[in-house]
């Protein structure tokens, strides 16, 4: 059979304040297509279906609607669990209902242990979830990290493995490291919250969710799909997109389809006046999410509205150079002022009031206090 | 056919800061109860499945729970809309797939066109909108009111009527009043927002879900059920349960049949020392939510917590006799009071903080105009 594997899809997620629900439409309308024309005989979603545990109802309305498309509409079966951003409850609404045309969602650690047999293929479909509930779950107060856990319920599935069929586990963890390093590099590379690769050692296949590039796994058969869109400026250089996997090849060594977005997101370097050059703008992609590097040393009156109607989805400019001098002089600014002062606009800043008598009076205690201490230690 | 009309659970709804789930699970098991004994064909609950447009995580897992129950587990064909208090959107997740299994649920004016037919009866289910939503979908700026706006609905649902079939309404609004009575008269009733009950004359029963009282309408054939619990103490005299409806009755008769709530709701009257007397609350069901009625005309200390130690479920105390003498010393100390010491007292209840020196600066510039202001126009 052959299965397409995607995860993170985070609908509703916003881009430094831009909606993405356009985006997220496109995406996963592309994601439909490649099923199609890839001819699949189910589609794996390893997690974070929503970006929030209370989604907003226009992110309810789009994935109900495109559920509805892949799985009702298009007839493929989807494979899918709870990540650690959605809530399972919530989540879970309609979903015995899903099985009756092949939508297995499943979020809790019991439906995990049953697997879903399509054609040749178990597939376990474990969501996320905190070690507690594993604990409660087989009543083993020794479970203490994720690692244990995850191993707990792997043991578990193992005993319903059918020996004629492949094993594909669908989950959402911090997968990194290895049991087999020493103890110190493991705790480098994933620390008490990753779950070692080994403890999937039992499986053919393990479509993950959680990290969102694609390349977070250097080992073959454990493999994030990466995320539905470029999500933050640090997954700028990733190739978003879905892997197919064919269990009649030997490895079932994944193909990589990548996703055309929307907009995409980029970096552009210049000086201002450079930027501001019809001469350079007009050939250039102005609807990307931009990371801007200004090359500028000076003040530049009105930057950000003068950028952004050149560029309108600017995500943050960085100042290349001069941003010392900026940061000295507002440092030197600073140090000119009171403590007194200091502390007013700081209260100011964050609760949007000022000082009432009382709360005056218990600062000029309390740096009398202070002054009293530094001069006593001097 | 036999179906059970409900309306107006409110799941996640709390009675004076009481939480009711454990109230609502038992309701809504008593009714599943009786839709087995009565073996009825279908279960109607005319909107209002949730208290709010986003329920807490425990109201989706019990009301998630309860209708896997009735329709999965016993069978039960289900025939819902969602309610003012409901958010149709997330209401309506899953909807595509609960027909599969005869769980009906419209959230929109389109379902509401088309009938569900069960045996010898077309139901109609829908949704509470607002006239914005039927301008809308007719395409007709003409609508304006929720009258104008329901009798429009009901005229495209007249063109699907089988005339070999019952006709049942299942809806949620404010009905009220006759279109037949004097304009004022149904002001007074009704007002703009009630749709008269004239506009369902086309059906054979109509089962409303809105207002929680069963007597709310005295015409037979249109019919609130009421609530699945009294909800306020405006409820404290209502007879909560459900309508079975037998299609093979002349006038399709409903038979009411009573729900025995976890706690009831009463109201206790005496003085504080009769109440706090064992003799007399040892006979008394405690656990109930009490309005109490105290006689007492002086000041009790701890009054509350005393009560609260004997009856744990009081919504709230009135005091009888006395009160008026309360009121009178309260004004009394208000009237001594300076209008600059009244403002600074209400704005801290309401900010939790003083005034800045800006804020009393203003408010005694107030003053002194408002004082001139006086002066001259006496």
């Amino acid at each position: 059979m052959r299965f397409l594997h995607t995860a993170d899809w985070h609908i509703g997620k916003k881009l430094h304040g831009y909606d993405l629900l356009k985006n997220q439409q496109r995406a996963m309308d592309e994601i439909l297509m490649i099923a199609k024309q890839e001819a699949v005989d189910a589609i794996v979603i390893a997690g974070d279906l929503y970006d929030r545990s209370v989604p907003g109802v226009e992110s309810v309305a789009l994935l109900n609607q495109q559920l509805i498309k892949i799985n009702l509409t298009e007839k493929f079966p989807i494979l899918a669990i709870s990540g650690n951003h959605d809530s399972s409850t919530r989540l879970a609404t309609g979903s015995p209902w899903y099985h009756q045309t092949q939508f297995h969602l499943h979020t809790t650690i019991e439906e995990a242990l049953t697997p879903v047999e399509l054609e040749d293929v178990q597939f376990f479909l474990l969501p996320y979830f905190e070690p507690i509930a594993t604990r409660l779950f087989f009543a083993d107060e020794e479970i203490r990290t994720i690692s244990q856990a995850v191993l707990r319920v792997v043991e578990a599935m193992m005993a319903s493995f059918d020996p004629t069929k492949k094993h594909v586990l669908v989950t959402h963890f911090f997968v990194a490291g290895s049991l087999r390093t020493d103890s110190e590099t493991m705790i480098e590379v994933g620390g008490l919250d990753a779950v070692p690769v080994d403890v999937f050692e039992a499986f053919d296949y393990v479509a993950l969710g959680h990290l969102h590039s694609k390349n977070a796994l250097k080992t073959g058969k454990v493999r994030y799909s990466g995320s539905l869109l470029k999500y933050s400026l640090s997954e700028l250089n990733d190739e978003k997109g879905v892997w197919i996997i064919d269990t009649d090849t030997p490895e079932l060594t994944p193909i990589f389809h990548p996703l055309t977005p929307l907009q995409d997101m980029k970096v552009v370097e210049g000086s201002f006046k450079e930027l501001t050059d019809p001469a350079f703008y007009q050939t250039f992609d102005r609807e990307a999410f931009l990371h801007v590097l200004l090359t500028d040393q000076g003040v530049i009156p009105n930057m950000m509205n003068q950028l952004r109607a050149i560029y309108p989805n600017i995500l943050s400019v960085e100042r290349l150079n001069g941003h010392e001098v900026v940061m000295k002089e507002r440092q030197q600014r600073l140090e000119k002022q009171s403590p007194q002062a200091l502390s007013q606009q700081f209260f100011t800043d964050m609760t949007g009031s000022t000082f009432t008598t009382k709360q005056q009076q218990w600062l000029e205690r309390g740096l009398a206090v202070a002054n009293d201490t530094e001069k006593r230690d001097n």
